[in-house]
């Protein structure tokens, strides 16, 4: 067996040994089908509330856990900017998900015979230019798959889920529609965050580094934070700032890096230099971007 | 009658005629408190949501809008960020309300006479000390305000809100607990929108101004926009990234800039350099800040 055979044994053996995922969702929810895509043969952790998905990282409940972190139309979902800086773990890799919404129902029937809607808030708002084309009367729930399960549990008649496809498939439901967001353009990045290396044989597109920030907060603070950047060619992907708590309107931020096209050596020395500008600077992850699954 | 006694009676006209407000909730609301306290004798329109208050301004429904849009522990509302971009509204003034949250029911009742509360969700986080000190049921509503005028308009004993103090007075309720927030450093930042001049009386303690930007996604593009800033001694206070729809993982942004002690020469001149250094700049207000009301 030569070298590259054992890797890739290594490596199979990895997977096999390091797959159980903590996840805010049920199976068939948009962090379950990244889950899927990206981990294969994986058990997960079916979680609430995304603080439950660090705490079984705390408990060694999972090997790894997978939060939303920004979605192209709404933006950063900021708590979990907070909850990464509260938490020990190393960001591991980032995938960007296409939120596909479909409709769904029991078996053998049409939309005509649908009269209600059930789904999370967010997704019955990125559908509303379909919701508003028939009357159909809308209600609120706590989740997209926790929908479609419960008209598959319930069996009930006349009522749809929006929900991914992968969540019809699941529950046994049939596809009304797909594809009913209004903006297309609907994507949400995840982060997948563990204390151990990465083990999934996806090839990774490119590399990032994020960042989380303290400054003293003298003007400037921001501009002088940045040269290194610009002097050494990397470019800014993402700023985000977060309330300093206890010192009202001053801010702590979260800064994503492009590290592809760069060496070791390069990447060290502008983390170096960039300590030097600010009061606190703690590495949230070097890790691999898988780009779109 | 002088020139001074002129200027102060046309500026008297001018709170007199100028005093409709447009804001999010009803009477005892925060945004209501911050109402109170800026504009003396205003009456309101109550909305139920922000882009009402928008709405009202497009129609001549009100001559202020008065929009929250930082708390110093959750952060933005970044929809209202949103809200800014959209429409062609100025701030005219920023003001900063303490937020305490008080417990009350109808009168004649004790602490331990409350088996229920209602509040807003967020006001139930933020005073989730207090609330597991007992075994209380806590009930989520839409409203503070909107809770203690339910419990009054209802007639409901054993049940108590948590809302402004001001609250408790409008709706005839009684004071059971004063700043049961967990968290003392709990401040709400609100903007004043108008087409028109600011008309209240209060005295400034500062001039802010924020902008909108588009960049045209360059490496460096931040940190270039900024050096000017560092230049002329200009200090930023806020900047907010939002997503720029349709292109995901690209941003626009929001930077607020102090120009409390810097002449209009010199602020002009600095807004003409900024220009110079983005593909798209607009000033949405050059304003007083009240500061702590």
């Amino acid at each position: 067996m030569g070298y590259y055979q054992a890797a890739k044994l290594t490596t199979y053996i990895i997977v096999l040994m390091f797959r159980e995922i903590s996840l805010q969702g049920i199976a068939g929810s948009f962090h379950d089908v990244v889950r899927r895509r990206l981990f294969a043969n994986s058990t997960f952790w079916p979680r609430l509330r995304f603080p439950d998905v660090f705490q079984d990282l705390s408990d060694k409940n999972a090997d790894y856990g997978l939060i939303a972190i920004e979605n192209s139309i709404a933006g950063s979902l900021v708590f979990n900017y907070d909850l990464l800086a509260e938490h020990p773990y190393n960001i591991v890799g980032e995938a960007y998900l296409r939120i596909n919404h479909c409709l769904m129902a029991l078996p053998g029937q049409a939309i005509d015979d649908i009269n209600e809607i059930w789904s999370h808030p967010m997704a019955i708002y990125q559908s509303q230019k379909f919701l508003n084309s028939q009357p159909f009367r809308v209600i609120e729930k706590e989740d997209t798959a926790g929908s479609a399960k419960l008209i598959k549990d319930l069996n009930v008649m006349g009522t749809a889920a929006i929900a991914s496809a992968e969540a019809a498939e699941l529950y046994g439901l049939e596809l009304l529609a797909r594809n009913i967001e209004t903006d297309p353009n609907n994507y949400t990045r995840f982060l997948i965050l563990s204390e151990k290396n990465l083990a999934i044989e996806k090839v990774p597109i490119g590399q990032k580094c994020s960042l989380y920030i303290r400054f003293t907060d003298k003007a400037g603070d921001l501009h002088n934070f940045l040269a290194p950047l610009q002097q050494s060619g990397f470019s800014m992907t993402k700023i985000e700032s977060r309330p300093k708590i206890g010192s009202p309107w001053h801010y702590d931020f979260y800064i994503d890096i492009d590290f592809t096209a760069h060496n070791n050596e390069a990447q060290k020395k502008l983390i170096n230099e960039l300590e030097k500008r600010c009061k606190h600077l703690r590495v949230l992850g070097i890790y691999p971007t898988f780009g779109y699954i």
